[in-house]
């Protein structure tokens, strides 16, 4: 059985209240009072009950966050560093996958919301969200990760992704590849403004937009790596072939290589491929892989501290943070001579 | 700001004791004033407060989980499953890494428990772990996951070890390997067990247990791969070489391959490599690999359905719950030919 309070007030002959109050720091205890309570505390090894603490002050001391996929290395990064960085302030995390599907979303948050939160971070997979109190109550501070809704005033942390999408795109130019295709999402702000980027590296190039060339789809996450291999094979088909893809994330590009590779060409000599994310072990696939680096561990933590700043002033002003990307290229573009340079943009 | 009991009580003009009443299903109060709350609750999109319920059952509805590494493929792919399965039964899952630290691991216990979770589940770092109350407090019923303590009567869920290691290790004699090296572990049972699996196989095989082919570490989860690549270095100084290894988890294979290849030679005609886990992506890895796969997404699913036993009925018997592994042999041991077959054991 756990200590409580009432065992303390037994074990010491004092009332109950008297050891609330000690527990709550309250000044009308005598000084001797309150080490013989501390010390039986620390006798005892009690643990105050925080569902009690949280009720009393109205915090939870958890964040909620929701992603569409776990296992997918950019989300799971994040996690990780959002759960180390928030450890740091004796908060925990209550984690909650939509697997790609705005109904579980929707259900996910609902229930972190009545499990009470004391922030929701979420990367959303809704394809409109004007108004988030859609989705819960209308008192729970959020953060939109990853995805923002245009249309919608709200906290935001993630990268600028027509920044991601020129910065990929330029990459493939500077090696000299003319005929660029791009393997996209869709109804994502990271999906549209990736495109964007796209199309304003080729346009600043003077390279012709051919729209034969963009490719997308939806739920481009957990099985990016078949939707990837299956958008390619389309792309394969065109003639002329692209000479370059830029892939939405680093698990289309896996697939995308594969499906290269399946029709006996070459990566990167007859098509270079770049994703985007830079996973954990894109070093050791069979193409090492290209790809932007989203920091996706900075992104992590200053998600913490904003995190933490809304669990403590829920009405502060609105905040858009976006962490700047990088370049990092290895054999799927620039082949094996120069493979695993990391180049700062 | 929320809706509160109150204002439900106020709009109708009747007392919060009967609002209240109504939330519990208390039989006590008319028909008429029970629709009529019911109808306000909905109109007003009412969510009755979780940590207010939680106070008054002494349940949470959360399970905690601890593992070693968040990105780690095997813990990212077993708690996506668990949070799927305890979706359906309204549960939410408190999620925390130790970072491979047992300091680190004690803390987050202890926050877990000061929270109020229902059910811990732990992967847990201790070398040593005697009595789990060290850890937190001693009602809190808990599930030991993946690493088991043999002095210590817990539940448990995860895979027999002992065939995990003789499955591999047996594999790769069947394919004719003499000189068998294992890269493992070390403090935990499925490093004993593995190691004692490898040894168990090669003793049925006849062939003797040569000590300079086996060699350990601490910490073979988030740097897996540079501790399999310096590992691999070592072994590939002895003469003669091995010509196979069966390593710990995937990550330390795919740091194993690494090595193998930057010296020059080839997997798997000079040195065939298995590794623990099966990994999303270990087809697309450089050499596709082949890996014992611990079933991950059942060990999640049956882990949520113990979890939910023990919320229920904390002193249940102790359940001991091992999912049968089995082999998926790629190209790092079969080579090309038969690439990406899956063999059942």
């Amino acid at each position: 059985m756990a200590v409580r309070l009432k065992d303390i007030a037994r074990d010491l002959g004092i009332s109950t209240v008297t050891v609330s109050k000690v527990l709550r720091g309250n000044s009308d205890v005598g000084d001797k009072t309150r080490a013989r309570v501390l010390k039986r505390m620390k006798e005892l090894n009690y643990q105050p009950n925080m569902l009690a603490r949280g009720l009393a002050s109205g915090k939870t001391y958890t964040v909620g966050l929701v992603v569409p996929d776990l296992v997918h290395p950019f989300f799971a990064e994040f996690a990780k560093s959002l759960s180390g960085e928030l450890r740091k302030t004796h908060r925990a995390l209550l984690l909650a996958s939509s697997e790609e599907d705005p109904v579980i979303e929707m259900q996910e948050i609902r229930t972190l919301l009545q499990r009470g939160v004391d922030v929701l971070i979420i990367a959303s997979c809704q394809a409109v969200l004007k108004n988030f109190y859609e989705l819960g109550d209308n008192r729970t501070p959020y953060l939109l990760f990853d995805r923002n809704f245009p249309h919608l005033a709200a906290n935001f942390i993630g990268n600028d992704d027509v920044v991601v999408g020129e910065m990929a795109t330029r990459h493939l130019i500077d090696l000299g590849r003319t005929r660029i295709a791009h393997i996209g999402a869709r109804y994502s702000s990271p999906a549209f403004d990736r495109l964007r980027g796209y199309r304003n590296a080729l346009a600043a190039a003077g390279l012709p937009a051919d729209e034969d060339l963009v490719v997308t789809r939806e739920r481009v996450e957990e099985a990016g790596d078949l939707v990837g291999n299956a958008m390619m094979r389309d792309l394969l088909k065109l003639k002329p072939r692209p000479d370059a893809v830029f892939c939405y994330n680093d698990t289309t590009a896996i697939g995308a290589i594969e499906a290269v590779l399946e029709a006996g060409l070459r990566v990167p000599e007859d098509v270079a491929i770049i994703g985007c994310g830079n996973l954990r072990y894109a070093a050791y696939l069979k193409v090492p892989l290209s790809a932007i680096d989203q920091n996706t561990t900075e992104l992590g933590k200053r998600a913490a501290q904003v995190a933490v700043e809304l669990a403590e002033k829920p009405q502060a002003e609105l905040k858009c943070i976006m962490i700047p990307p990088k370049l990092v290229a290895r054999e799927s573009t620039v082949g094996k001579r120069r493979k695993r340079t990391p180049l700062n943009a």
